[in-house]
């Protein structure tokens, strides 16, 4: 009975949520490596299926805690009529979204659920008073942490990409590269290697802001007022960290096949070479945070909802991280519970020379 | 007797310009399609062949009107011994760089030469009152044009991809990206394509300058500001440009393949995925002015150099594209320099029924 549970929320009811959500389970498989728990609306998953030819079952329940093993559950969230207009954002898919999205966290934070996949949500849909968030990953750290607890994680079959500024207008990246954030960013990522998947001695590239690192100081100073402290900084902590690298030269050169993750500064230098090599994998994993939330690495995919042409794969291999990062997690946990006390002998060469008797 | 006379600039001494261009011209059918001009320094080039365990012969000539076809010449820019440094940047190699560009430039100038192939320069060693400039791009757009008419464009076998904004600190490409100045790019690109590279109807891509596209202006609004009405303004002159499309969602998705060229709006977001995905073939070329300028699409490679291991592909690859696009340009001059004249029934199809008699 160690079946994970884990809740699934719709996104954006126009986009391909409903789409890649059936046609990932339409492979019984699936729900044999856990208890899969959509929270969704019956209306609008019937309404997908039926439009898209497509069989997969699901039973509706009331509460997570009625979720079955071997099955699709969905906790009803939205009993009522939906409107559905397939490929624009409006205000109800906007508000679905933001329901389903609200009671898994809720059901999360009351024990119920271990992981959280995402299917995609529009942003300017989403965005309200109650949602003042540019994504998923700002909102998810308000929820479970404190501002820049969270780091947006990237990963392929090719590399582990992470992002010290996500969902901002260009304009405003340079202004948040600071030493202080770069050092946290390079912390939690190492820390995520490790803890979340269980790299023993991490080594983490990290790219510059500017054109060709700031050519010395030419193209812009960041690389010695932040990055380069924040490097150094974290290497004397042990961590193994190396940069600044620029992107170009260091996607150009395959350099991220060197490195356990890459740390880039904003949102299009590392997603845009990391798509570019490979799509096909993508998923995108929240780090720092207590709970454990993957999605599939693209968007609402408007241009081709509906269509029945969308590619469950990637909402498959969410699922997957999600179930690898919980169960990595709790092995490492494990395996530091009850760590053996440090003999003389040990203490010695780690160097507490204090301690040992004089001769 | 129709053999180019191409310029060649030292670059960096410290760098691996000497290594690449020995290389290259081992190969004696280069000689063969052009008549190669290496404004440079005997004594670096000896000391680099000699080091290199290299055979390449050259000429020194004190004027490029000696240069002879079937030969490497090298018109003598420094005669006297310079000191070499091999991978750092250094004052000496800096105005060593300086002198070969301003000869080269100079000769073309006078008419001397056709075109000019460039070897990568360090940007901090060359950097002098006398040079005030963030690169290649912007001296040579001093030279032959004004401010905004060079257009950076780097090519390999997959696309190619042009720069509204080229070597610039991060923090102040946004000012940078106006509806002014993305016109003029579009409408010098489609230019280019036509005449350098005589792709008929050219269909342009244009990137976004924020993630996700500004997310509909929650995530910044240049954009709405600035690129859009900047497509739309280029269309209806009849340019076809399409966008702004989302720089890591454009790649992912391979869109690239759709069009014959790319306009990023800054330096990383196109050369890092354009590098990632293929950076053995990569040419770096300078359009919107009267010279041709090209260069290999690598940098000073300081970690490698004196080494014998760079690889003089590239600087082939920008030889072969400079002749391409003098015969290019010289072939779309020859065919547009004699228009015939409109006759009525074309006229009729154009649209000019204002000039149709009534029946």
């Amino acid at each position: 009975m160690d079946k994970l549970r884990i809740g699934i929320t719709h996104g954006d009811l126009n986009g391909v949520g409903y789409e890649i959500i059936l046609k990932a389970f339409a492979d019984a498989e699936l729900c044999e490596m856990c208890v899969p728990v959509v929270y969704g609306s019956p209306r609008a998953a019937i309404y997908y299926r039926k439009n898209l030819g497509l069989q997969t079952n699901f039973k509706s329940i009331s509460s997570v805690k009625e979720a079955e093993s071997g099955m699709l559950n969905m906790v009803v969230c939205i009993e009522e009529e939906v409107k559905i207009d397939v490929g624009q954002p409006t205000e109800q898919s906007g508000k679905a979204a933001l329901i389903s999205l609200q009671r898994a966290v809720a059901d999360y934070k009351a024990g119920l659920l271990d992981a959280v996949v995402t299917a995609p949500i529009n942003k300017q849909a989403i965005h309200s008073e109650e949602f003042p968030f540019n994504g998923h990953t700002e909102y998810l750290e308000s929820e479970f942490g404190e501002q820049g607890d969270a780091l947006m994680i990237l990963m392929n079959s090719l590399m582990r990409v992470a992002l010290v500024t996500t969902h901002l207008p260009l304009k405003e990246v340079a202004s948040h590269i600071t030493e202080e954030r770069v050092s946290r960013c390079i912390a939690r990522l190492h820390k995520s290697l490790k803890h979340d998947f269980l790299v023993s001695a991490p080594r983490i590239a990290v790219l510059s802001l500017n054109p060709h690192s700031g050519d010395g100081g030419l193209l812009g100073d960041e690389e010695q007022t932040a990055i380069v402290p924040a490097i150094n900084a974290q290497r004397e902590l042990g961590v193994q960290c190396f940069g600044p690298y620029a992107a170009d030269g260091f996607f150009g050169a395959g350099m991220y096949r060197q490195f356990d993750a890459v740390l880039a500064m904003y949102h299009d230098q590392g997603l845009a070479p990391f798509k570019a090599l490979d799509v096909s994998s993508s998923v995108n994993y929240t780090a720092g945070l207590s709970v454990v939330r993957t999605s599939p690495g693209h968007g609402t995919a408007y241009d081709i909802a509906g269509k029945g042409i969308a590619d469950e794969n990637l909402m498959r291999q969410a699922l997957y991280s999600a179930i690898d990062i919980v169960r990595n997690r709790r092995a490492d946990d494990e395996a530091s519970a009850n760590p053996l006390k440090i003999i003389s002998t040990e203490r010695r060469e780690r160097g507490h020379r204090e301690n040992i008797p004089s001769e």
